[in-house]
Parts: C-alpha cells; structure tokens; sequence
C-alpha cells in the first residue's frame, strides 16, 4: 500500500474546498479510505505558522522569512499527516500544497524555482503529488469573491498584478508536466466543474488500485 | 563601513544577556553604535515565531519543523536588523545565532551538520559572525540557574544528555576554528567573568576599527 496523494490548487475563490468535499464523497462512496487536509496548516502546530503567515503586519515579511514558514509548517504535515497517511494506504486530498509555494512565492514573490526546488527537495525528499487537479480561474473573477468572503488576509491584500503572476505560475508548471497535473475551468458553474471531477473519477479509481 | 557581527552563546544561566549588556557598555564607552540583538527573534514577526518554537506542546515538532522555524526567524532578522546595522557600520551583539542551532538541532536534536549548514548558506549567504563568545557552563549547573527561574520552556523541558550534547557541540566548535571563537568560563563569579570580557576589550576594539 502507497496511498495516492491528489493536491487541488487554484487562486480564492476557484471552489478548491468545495470540490476536495465533493471529490472526498465520490471516493468514499467506492469505500477508499479518503484523509482531508489543507496547507498551509493541517495540523495545530502547522496551523499556529499558518496565522503568522496570513495575518496582515506593519512588519514587512521579508520573501525567505515567508518561504521558510511556508516549509516549516510542511514539515509538520508531511511528518504527522501526509507521510502516515499514504503510509497506510490511504487518499489524500490536500487543499494547496508545493505547486502554491511555486505560484505564490515564486511568481508571486519572484523567489527563483531555483530556491524553492532546493527547499522541495530538503523538506520533502522524493515526495511529489501523484496528481495535481489544478482550479483555474480569470483573476478579477477570484479577487471579486474573496472580497464578497470579506477582511481580506496578507495575500488577499496584493494588487492583480501578484494574482496574474500566480495564476501564469500555475498554468506553466501544468503545462510542462501534463502527465500530473489536471487543469479544469473554475469560471464555470459548480455543476459543470463536478461534471469535469466525475469524468476524472476512472482514473483516479484506476490509480487508487494500481 | 562594515560593522562588526559578534555573538553571544550557551547554555540558559551561562550569563549570556547580562555579559552582552556589560559589554555593549564598554563598547559605547569607546564612542561606538551598538546595536543588541537576540535570537531566535530580534523582529516583532521574529519573537512571534521564537514564542512557537518555545511554547511547550501537545504536538510533537518535528526536527526538520525547528530548523526551518529557526531559520525563517533568522532570515527576518537579517533582512530587519542585523544586516541594515552591519551595513551602517555598527558593532551587532547578538545573543545566540547559527552555532546555536548547531548545538541545539545539531547536537541536541540530531540533525546532521550537513544539513543545518545547507539552510545556513540558503539564508545567510556568506555572513557569518566576526567572533564569538561562547559561555562555557557545566550542565549541571546551567539546569540549576534555569529552574529558578521558573517555568521550563519547550528547550529547557529536555534532560540532562541533551544539554551535555548542546554544551560539547559547542565546544567542539569552539576548538575547530579558534580564530573565530573566544571560550569563556562561566561557572566563575559574574566579576570573574566581566575582567576576562575586559581582557578582550583591545582585540574587539582593534577589530572595530580595523
């Protein structure tokens, strides 16, 4: 038993939480033993880092600062939720995970892939997603829905350009490896999303049983 | 103007705040900008993840988990308040840095050298500090001084071996590069040690201004 590891990536807004539920269902109906979590956080401790990380500051976090907490707290996940989780068979569906590190702090940031791979690679060793369902969203459409959610945190609060660079991030890393990554069209309504998730769910299935 | 970086380590009750506070005094006796310091912390976002780091836990951290919360605080006090110092020229005391967490997550918790000194050359690049002063205590007495002083922090919660790595840790290093490194004895009476600190009063000031 090795477990499958599936990441849902995607801006605010893009219905990430909403569809891991509805994909957890789906799975569970086909008696898959499904564990649910979300970065940064997924434990208490990861959760504390994660406060730090989206509490607006008067204090400038610098770029290394927020990309060594974005690590730290995967630490604590791999080591007490992942990692035991895949070890006992089961799915994991994990609401953001290293691919966000890429979009957000990468071409949000502007921190080099260099530098993030070399943190990927101390931290989670060979440890990659098996898939990556990646929410895709026009930027105005996601800004306006984090703002209908309301106080916005220390990300929410950057200008479109950020969001444009995160979204392009994730398109990039999609494109250059098709084979992990599925990319679904987050404008739509819920119902044709779930449409496009129920399409998925063979080869989710078939990978489950590999 | 390149200032001067000079740390301060050892164990809890080795002296460590009261020394760097005599000799910020004698430093600014000689006309020179001193800024104190400590770590982990020294930024508001810096002592913020310092209070996780020593907060007692339900939640086992996990090694790799210290180490990168160590290092995000450094990074942020880097980029806030040791180099901007260093950069206008004054003398940085600061009380522990980086040979702590090669004592602490080195020899306390086990971590390989290697890999403390791949997140040290991530985060500091080539900075490292100019001296030194490594508070020597025997374990025992360090234990001592900490309970009185009340309430066990996450660190000083750990036994006996633990702080018997920590202390040869750092003497290890002490001797591997004792150009970098002054030993100081400090199970000797505070007068003791102040006249020992005095004894290195001409070197720092010749380094100050050298």
């Amino acid at each position: 038993m090795s477990g499958l590891f599936i990441t849902l990536e995607g801006p605010e807004g893009a219905g990430k939480s909403t569809n891991r539920d509805y994909l957890a269902t789906r799975l569970r109906e086909q008696g898959l033993d499904v564990v649910l979590t979300r970065e940064p956080g997924g434990t208490p401790l990861a959760e504390q880092v994660r406060e730090l990380l989206l509490a607006p500051s008067q204090e400038t976090m610098a770029a290394d600062t927020e990309l060594l907490l974005v690590f730290a707290a995967r630490a604590q996940h791999l080591a007490e939720v992942i990692r035991p989780a895949l070890a006992r068979g089961a799915v994991v569906l994990c609401d953001r995970f290293t691919d966000a590190t890429y979009a957000y702090q990468g071409g949000g940031r502007g921190l080099s892939q260099a530098r993030i791979a070399q943190l990927e690679q101390f931290v989670q060793g060979d440890l990659r997603p098996d898939l990556t369902l990646v929410f895709d969203l026009p930027v105005h459409i996601g800004l306006q829905r984090a703002a209908a959610r309301g106080r916005l945190d220390r990300f929410e609060q950057e200008g479109q350009p950020f969001f444009e660079a995160v979204r392009q991030a994730y398109l990039a890393r999609a494109h250059q490896a098709p084979e992990r990554y599925a990319l679904l069209d987050a404008a739509q309504s819920l119902e044709a999303v779930q449409r496009d998730l129920d399409a998925l769910l063979p080869m989710l299935l078939d990978r489950c049983r590999g």
